[in-house]
């Protein structure tokens, strides 16, 4: 069942570690199928080295029940689901406590957009989503943390298409993307941009954004009908 | 004699170079035989490339004197016993000088939990031992070292097996775990820990520790009888 | 066509990444035969594995017209032709978002020389170029980015043969050299440059630069007719 | 002639590149035939992967001549002479770039003595030589950097075996040893001690240094008479 999902996530989930974003077990990386309303994700504390495309684990995404695989899924399943749930175009999840998104998610704080490299791929600053309340984290954590970040879109009146990327407080980043292989893709370049962001604060620590027009041509050389970077 | 702790204290003690922990000869990995009484511990100032089985030392826990081997065991022999005796669940310690606990504790303090990532290991913040007494400094330096380890977690009413590690103040960490392989596991996570922390200083510098329900959330998702991260 | 420069760009191209000074994509290397009036540039988007000499777009110096070639050439051309046309003793130009002078840039200022390192390579501060306007960024951006930089260099009255490098505001470096592999050197040296600065800055945020005698003594072992460094 | 010391030089400027502490060419290591008076150096401007035995230069210790080779000698040849002169225990000698020495070097300070790391090699804070003056400058620069280490040792009451390393101002640092092989390895660990300091003040920029009574309880399990670190 789901055979070229199911290779899709392994891969994706193996590139954690190529790319240096996952210590030991930590982070995980699934994909959905829309048709079939089924989501393939990574089990729970299984090593990297380890994984394999059957050992994967299958669940639905309406009732969040396994449908296949002998594992337990990602304890962060119900943050995948939820996700998906909300944003109807995402195609690939990835959770990961790389450590320049988790020292800004640490100090609670929007990474700020402070030039091209952030707005090629973000528009705006990436948000850091609030805590969670005493009842929604002794309650159905997983799901309510899922269910906090698309509350923070909302308010925010954020689109994931253009922010593909958030984290949550004194937690760590979550992204996504059209497939698995994108929602990694945007995790190395959030932790690559979290990391530049740092290090722009450590030379001023009262550094200004990028002017928005600036944010704006290169989002729009990527993005949109009239982008041109990259072949046709 | 323990031919298979020998082996399994030689695999931890390479894993430390392999996870970047260790510069030169630096650091050392011990593990407990508690039945006979036994400590396997690395030689002192040996490199890690030149390493066997056989040429590990085997120590008395009670005297401490070497009961096998030709070279002298680690400097740090007798802090690694001082540990064994007062916790009695713990199977495997480390010594490093991996560098961002070492800043820690030249900043001579605690690491704060500052998020999840430290959660899901250590129950609270990581505790930075006081300085040494010159009398303590002078007469038995290592034992003292452990007994001041021990009075700090007597102090603050710490249980070893929930804060598996510690920072000597102007020195660096130990950690320790249920055998050796979980010290080093416990020692490579400390650094990561750390690492996030003193990024999240970076940029701010009045960041607050997460809340302590999101702490105990995290913990018991890995700890305790309700855990529910990996597999069963 | 160009069998060497394509060759000589090629290789400049797939050094970025061996140097860790690209991610992914980002940035991009051309070479120009003054003779000719062409120039050989990386192609917008692709890969450096995938990445050949036959790919690689061959550039009319004077109209921008793509001469040989049937993919896009990178997106940045504009300002690569710009710096030709301006600079004419340059051979190779280099783009990347290397992330300590992507961090200086982001923070709007210019590099300070604080020591040997940075003046053995550049003579002064390396100028940070200021923002476009919203004319300059919404009509012919990059070719605007290039005329800035341009200006930056007339205003200050420096010399791109000993200065060749900038960094343009809330965006990242542009290096330069008398061809593509030196070009490169270059932006390696940056990179290396400002990361020194800015760990210099970690330590002391007062840090001055350093006395216009050393950066001159140093300049001068390497550079000019009474150079001494290396071999003759 | 030298054979063996051609090697151990040859062996210990290779280790600079494994170890991390160069860029391209910058950096040089050197040793010493105290009986015949001559030093074995690397060629100025020379690339690490091409560097031979037979390629190194051979200077007279007096005279600063070339007795040997038919590459320039490194442009800090006299530096390294002025040394050997000056401290008549000393057998190899290393400059480098390595960047946390340097961005020490560049904020003009010594480097604290903040924890056993650094203690265990370097008996008290690393000494930042002063600027040398317009006359040191322009008139044989090399000799007197030099000459101005030396004064700072002396000045100091410093003992260059219990120090072996120096950091010059708005430059970088020099470390020596025994013998070329430990002149890399103090260079090494004084790159990682830099580094913890730096790591250390990010932290808490105002961290004060270790108490004498432990940096001098680890300087002395290591060195003198009473030292018990590592195999008889």
């Amino acid at each position: 069942m789901l055979e070229s999902l199911r290779e899709a996530v392994l891969e994706a989930n193996l590139e954690l570690p190529r790319r240096g974003l996952v210590t030991y077990t930590w982070g995980n990386v699934s994909g959905i199928d829309r048709d079939a309303g089924l989501v393939v994700i990574k089990p729970s504390g299984v090593r990297y080295e380890d994984l394999t495309a059957a050992s994967l684990v299958v669940v639905d995404l309406k009732t969040g029940e396994t449908v296949e695989g002998t594992l337990r899924p990602s304890s962060d399943t119900k943050t995948h689901l939820e996700l998906y749930r909300a944003f109807p175009t995402i195609g690939g999840i990835v959770h990961t406590h790389s450590p320049y998104a988790v020292a800004w998610a640490q100090a609670g704080r929007d990474i700020p957009c402070y030039g091209t490299t952030h707005a090629d791929y973000f528009y705006g600053p990436v948000p850091c989503a609030r805590h969670l309340s005493p009842a929604e984290l002794n309650e159905d954590y997983e799901k309510n943390t899922g269910a906090v970040i698309v509350d923070t879109f909302r308010h925010r009146h954020l689109d994931p298409d253009a922010m593909p990327a958030v984290i949550c407080r004194s937690h760590g980043p979550f992204t996504w993307g059209k497939d698995a292989a994108e929602a990694v893709y945007h995790a190395a370049v959030l932790e690559e941009v979290a990391r530049m962001a740092a290090l722009t604060r450590l030379i001023d620590p009262s550094a200004m954004p990028a002017p928005q027009a600036l944010l704006d041509k290169h989002y729009r050389r990527k993005h949109g009908k009239n982008a041109y970077y990259g072949q046709k």
